[in-house]
């Protein structure tokens, strides 16, 4: 996720067993459902999908009914995208099978990935997820189950080689689906807008792919619990599925393991055993409050909030031990904060405005539990006054960042999100944000785009946030999305931040919001 | 084996049930050994050894207690050829796992096969039977068993792929050895030679390793029952494990699949079902015969005989159907005749006396189911008779072959083994042989200078026989062998009739011979 790897070894962590356990008693039990693939299609070159190029269904003479030599190969389209296991018949047929069959198996998210050749890949992630296997089979005919999950719609299956004295014949593909949760369950919900409801169908695909036994990033590529990821995720659960048992499973996981200095770390490991990641977010420790608040507010649960809340407020004491007597957070490179992958702005009234956002939420957990807030509401005034008396520019109109005084989006629309200034003022704010900052530039992520239109929504300008939630997630559905991506940038549709899109992410949690922001801004009135 | 790919997809096959069953009830229990690696090593330069290349043993900094990064590797190092199961423990050690680990395991039973990159063959064998795995570890700790059997004294772990953020590390190698007989059984042999020592040592290694569920031809590579490795193999069988269960079973897997004119095909499939492969050669169909006549001289069985005597009956009738009035074999190219992989030379006098070789065999067996022989005894010297008279050239002292009346080893090796003539003009055929054919020039088989080898013993040329037996099998000892190959011509070691040492199979059945050879040519005054 972060474009900088962090490694802290040497930092030590706790492991608190009864946490841990609440944890494990919450796993959710894996769905499943077999899908059959439903053609048999080819690349074509097409401008309009991404990276140039989409699918077209085979006809039938080349469908699964015709044998395979060496280096022949088949494209099979599952129809949408899913994440679970995959399976396939083989036979031989000719002469006696006088040689092993070696097959490539790849497996696709966008057609885009199975144009590139994943030899060609040199970029800077690990190359071990792209999804491909080589795999030899010294008996046939057999019935293929592959060990691992995968991620895709598309599975290209290629003979690498056989011997000229017989063909490969495949049959029966299927795929054995997973996911914790049951899209028959929802009720539907109706949209006049068509592409709002393609956006919508598309968001919910999203969220679902990605809640397995902890809500994943990207069932694809990091296959793990991030905390900035699972506070969207959680909000988009709660406008949906209205899972929050796997929400507070995911809560009691980051609760359970904290460094021993108190810091929670930006992502945890399950497997094989649940392991905190040596990574430190200063606003995804933050968020731990956030996820709480939030869930207190959609279901409220004493318990969980007994449990969660001393760790919630350890993370508040850390974050405010580094703002300064004047009111000014200040970081350093040790706990940087995230805001965005993009480094090419200044983060530092960002990080403001969240430390602001969460400490306002800190307040009403703190309420919740009865305890004192005072100390809390002193300091939630000393930094607002900073933000509104140092960082706001009454000139432009704006907040500025750094010592440069930097105009960015991501301070305006934290800023609206934290309401550090009235609504009116808010929405003064974002209408200068969209006349002197927009169109949005240089953002690649679903993430920020997200913070960008609430931030259009809380400031009372639906139609401006509506029409970037079209224009942006719509786009990708353009393009060919059957889910929404990691990375997206419009004006750069084809930029991979790996170097290739084999290791882009083409389900990723933090695009999902759209069901979200769609349900709680643009339903609310019916 | 055979150069040319036989295909006849229009031949039909019965499937003697009665002796298909007789054959599963003869199928051998494997027993298994676990061996774990001896030395980790290194690839070195050594003009000495096959290829150019040997290994050399690490010291002890660069054991498997080195954690390895994205592209290192290490080579194990099991101390002598085996054929089996493989198994390693791999940990991560550093940060939490953020990534799958790609890992490349290379199989090899010479060093020079680790030299050679598979991505750069080309050959006309399928590159599926090369001993190479990619294989995709989502979760560490693992132990990781491979399912399929191979065949290897040096493994190759390549880390391709890990994150920058962690490294494997592999501990706990392990082989579990499969073949159907117990070396720990055999009477122990004294040899004062020590050349001779070693070659019966590597010999018996060779035979063991390929006695599986069948006697196989190669355990790396083909890994099936061909009736020409067959016949020697049983003879080498004789000489050291006396398992006559194996030969038996072997007999009756042929004996159950003839084509439906009565052909035997020249190698069977057992998995997944018993299959005959639809590949015929002259010769290999009369072994059938040979095979058969061997066991009753080794271990008497009227049941054995009784069910195969038709089908040996079967195939010398077919056979005697290609001689001419004047006793002359008359072959095309639908029903070959092997002799050796060479094309290089004439075959049909060499056919001419595998035939009357077997037809003395057949002879013998029809002697002993109390039939009547005259009829083959007639035939026998009509083609006996053509041979002496039209295929022995009294100016050079020699059989001529073809209408170019070449003169060619194989023809005078195969008469003096059927013992067309007097021993006394075999001796003076061999010494012929020697004086104006040797040295032996364009053979790579150790399967034809068996022949070559037993011609001499067999004429009473011992002396000769053991020096051209010590500087064969000798030289690939020299060059490294720690089994004997498939294919070695000592005037170009690093031939390989696939164009790669990658294909090339370093423990090959009808090369195990030289125990046979001892045994009976060089132990009977003990």
């Amino acid at each position: 996720m972060a474009f900088t790897f962090q490694i802290n070894n040497d930092v030590n962590f706790t492991h608190n067993k009864e946490l841990l356990k609440k944890a494990e008693n919450l796993k959710p039990k894996l769905q499943h459902t077999s899908i059959d693939a439903v053609d048999t299609v080819t690349i074509i070159k097409d401008s309009t999908s991404l990276g140039g190029y989409s699918v077209r269904k085979m006809d039938k003479s080349n469908s699964l009914d015709k044998p395979l030599k060496k280096g022949e190969s088949v494209i099979l389209d599952f129809g949408n995208h899913h994440v679970g296991h995959f399976s396939v018949h083989i036979d031989s047929v000719g002469s006696p099978m006088d040689a092993p069959l070696t097959l490539r198996i790849k497996f696709a998210e966008m057609p885009i990935e199975l144009v590139k050749d994943s030899k060609d890949y040199t970029g800077w992630l690990s190359s071990s997820w792209i999804q491909e296997e080589l795999i030899h089979l010294d008996v046939l005919p057999t019935v293929l189950k592959l060990p691992r999950r995968y991620s895709f719609r598309y599975v290209e299956l290629t003979v690498v080689d056989t011997s000229p004295k017989w063909k490969a014949k495949f049959s029966k593909p299927r795929l054995e689906t997973e996911t914790s949760v049951d899209n028959d369950k929802l009720n539907s919900i109706k949209l006049d807008d068509p592409v709002l409801a393609k956006i919508y169908k598309v968001g919910l695909k999203t969220l679902q792919d990605c809640m397995q036994t902890v809500f994943e990033d990207g069932p694809k590529r990091d296959r793990r619990l991030w905390i900035g990821d699972l506070r969207l995720q959680a909000l988009a659960d709660y406008s949906t599925f209205k899972d929050t048992t796997l929400v507070k499973r995911c809560l009691y996981l980051f609760g359970a393991m904290a460094a021993d200095d108190g810091r929670i770390p930006a992502n945890v490991f399950t497997q094989p055993k649940n392991t905190p990641d040596d990574t430190f977010l200063f606003d995804y420790s933050l968020f731990f409050i956030s996820i709480l608040d939030d869930l207190m507010k959609f279901e409220p649960d004493s318990t969980i909030l007994t449990d969660l809340y001393p760790i919630a407020k350890k993370q508040m004491n850390l974050a405010l031990n580094k703002v300064k007597k004047s009111g000014e957070l200040s970081l350093d490179d040790s706990y940087p904060v995230f805001i965005d992958w993009s480094n090419a702005f200044d983060k530092s009234t960002a990080g403001q405005a969240i430390l602001i956002y969460t400490l306002k939420q800190f307040i009403n957990l703190t309420k919740l539990t009865g305890e004192d807030i005072t100390i809390y509401q002193k300091k939630l005034n000393t930094i607002s006054d900073f933000a509104r008396t140092s960082l706001f520019d009454k000139n432009t109109g704006l907040f500025v960042s750094g010592t440069k005084h930097e105009l960015n989006i991501a301070s305006q629309v934290w800023m609206v999100l934290a309401q550090v200034m009235t609504d009116d003022e808010n929405k003064l704010i974002m209408n200068k944000t969209i006349s002197k900052l927009f169109p949005v530039k240089n953002i690649a992520t679903p993430y920020m785009y997200h913070h960008i239109v609430e931030a259009l929504f809380v400031s009372g300008l639906k139609e401006q946030a509506t029409i970037l939630l079209k224009q942006y997630w719509g786009k990708m559905i353009t393009l060919g999305a059957d889910t929404f991506w990691e990375a997206f940038d419009p004006d750069k549709p084809n930029y991979s931040p790996y170097g290739s899109p084999l290791l882009n992410s083409y389900c990723h949690a933090w695009s999902c919001t759209p069901v979200y922001l769609i349900q709680r801004y643009l339903q609310t009135e019916k």
